[in-house]
């Protein structure tokens, strides 16, 4: 078993990663502060992991709440949800939130518990590649909005984190690689070595390989949580973060939610991010045709969905939270694995990058 | 003009108290960050001051929120309102947001502030009494759910608190008795100075003495800054602004939010407080008729409402906010003027004195 800790003073947190960490009560115990819990997952995790987590937490009064699965239900009514059964189940401000899920799971369950009472403890057991790598750094949590995705939420760290990378095993393909995009951008914000690492070990990733799994997985969470430890409010370098976002969040609202899954969003939207920084002279056709090899290599799309408009699609950025000041800040990339924030480009060549 | 000074760390925050405060743009120009602003207040609120605010923040670029006026919309869907109409006028995470109102207006606005984007900046510019002595200082701020008050909520403070006492000159005779009863309330947690003097004074705060009314402001938000500055998650001694509060939140919630004014029902509360603390030998029987007599010099009531039947107030306070790992606290009175939390009160008193 691998930990790594997230460094952010009083809010400090460690991430357990590793094989059968599910078998493990001592891991979570210690993390549980009053004497209830409520374990918040999905109806396709549930039948797969709830059974674990009781037996991890036997002795405590324990609440089970199952969320419809997918990214449309990431919404203020589910979150509603959540709040409605935990208090018509009693739970109080020392109960324990345990998340069981996914991204979306992570998310709305962690805004439940910032928002429970005012905010109580919660516990993330991300399921999914892509909530190991990403959601289960930094503590953002939040559903999303008709007009915008993730619009409506808080801050709120966890008190640590149990990746148990045999969960991997049930999670199907798509998903799988939708994981492996976000793990892609650690590398071309900040780490080429990753990179190659990454378009050696593809194959072993893709076929669940348990030991490069858990190297990928922790390398990523390390990166995300130095940059996050260093600005947790995001009000400066945490933005690089967001390599293929601002444009990834626009395919995704523009195509409903969970039509495209996150991963794969973010994996057009890096590539229109490179091709963007092309346009600046930043990198070279070769440049983006290795990024988009690897990418078809973990089975990503490189490229948005035709039915958005190029007017539909500026329409749609220009809502993202990257937006300050009525100013949009775009992550570029000065060369490959080298990632700025920037405020600065060619309007004209971002149309022209919209398909305009 | 009074300043008073919230220590929170990096959280302080000034609540400046005087007359004419609403004219005085130099006030609320240093803590507006980014270049846009949205003012919540509601439909009561808004013909009477919205126009101040606006010509105190003439160059920003502004959205108006009005809301409904009553803690009944003290809702999630009324929260969802602010957010759609801030997302709608492409609000984003620099926008400022300044809470023009009520209590209801301020905690609402609070809670639209701290989960806007994963939270933005607010300003609260206390409209009545009861949230110039309550709401402005420690950053409670939530909604109600129908299984009870403010049960969805976050910390988040604002930048700052602007307290214009002219503002109570159009406050109707009821909401203004209401405020008092927390004004009120200081004085029995810990400071039975402050009881005589307002036992003194009363009459010139019924008639809305500007002078009085800003002592009596001052002072109060000076003990809830003590309190608050000391303990602002409420981990401990914060719970002592309780007073009153789990009787009275069940009397709000038993009777259907808004038919009871908070303050009302808090001054019932306090004096069941007081009741319980007497069964214990704590008080005396003219102990609770000074406080009743007081609290009726205020134009409080003293006694909960006949519709609630014991076996109703029971269950009702057992989902309340101050239970915790399913032990009742309670916030008693050892003596006048000395107030304690606890959890080790006489479950039969208790319930004679809800009327069992």
């Amino acid at each position: 078993m691998k930990t790594l800790n997230v460094d952010l003073g009083d809010r400090s947190y460690p991430i357990f990663i590793g094989s059968g960490l599910l078998n493990k009560p001592e891991l979570i115990m210690p993390y549980i502060k009053g004497q209830s819990i409520a374990i918040v997952s999905n109806t396709t995790v549930a039948p797969l992991y709830l059974d674990k987590i009781h037996n991890m937490t036997e002795g405590f009064a324990t609440t089970d709440i199952t969320l419809p699965d997918g990214e449309k239900y990431k919404t203020t009514e589910t979150l509603g949800q959540i709040h409605t059964e935990m208090l018509q189940a009693r739970c109080d401000r020392k109960t324990t939130l345990v998340a069981l899920g996914g991204g979306v799971v992570g998310d709305i369950s962690g805004f439940a518990a910032a928002t429970y009472q005012r905010g109580i403890n919660f516990i993330q057991v991300p399921t999914t590649l892509l909530s190991m790598v990403d959601s289960s750094v930094g503590g953002k949590t939040g559903v999303n909005h008709p007009l915008g995705k993730n619009m409506i939420g808080a801050f709120h760290q966890p008190q640590c984190v149990i990746i148990d990378t045999d969960t991997l095993n049930t999670l199907d393909d798509r998903e799988l690689s939708a994981g492996i995009a976000e793990i892609i951008k650690y590398g071309y914000i900040n780490d080429l070595d990753f990179i190659d690492w990454l378009d050696q070990n593809m194959e072993k990733l893709l076929s669940r390989d348990q030991e490069a799994l858990a190297y990928a997985i922790f390398k990523s969470c390390e990166h995300k949580a130095k940059i996050v430890a260093a600005d947790e409010k995001e009000t400066g370098q945490r933005a690089l973060l967001n390599l293929g976002h601002t444009f990834g969040h626009a395919i995704e609202t523009g195509m409903g939610y969970g039509n495209w899954l996150h991963g794969e969003a973010i994996s057009a939207g890096m590539v229109m991010a490179a091709e963007l920084s092309k346009e600046h002279g930043w990198l070279s056709e070769s440049d983006i045709t290795s990024m988009k090899t690897l990418l078809k290599k973990a089975n990503l799309p490189i490229a948005p969905p035709a039915e958005i408009s190029p007017e539909r699609f500026s329409e749609l950025m220009s809502i993202d939270k990257k937006v300050q000041d009525g100013v949009l800040h775009l992550v570029l990339m000065k060369s490959l694995g080298e990632s700025i924030i920037s405020s600065d480009f060619d309007k004209q060549a971002l149309l022209r990058v919209l398909g305009a």
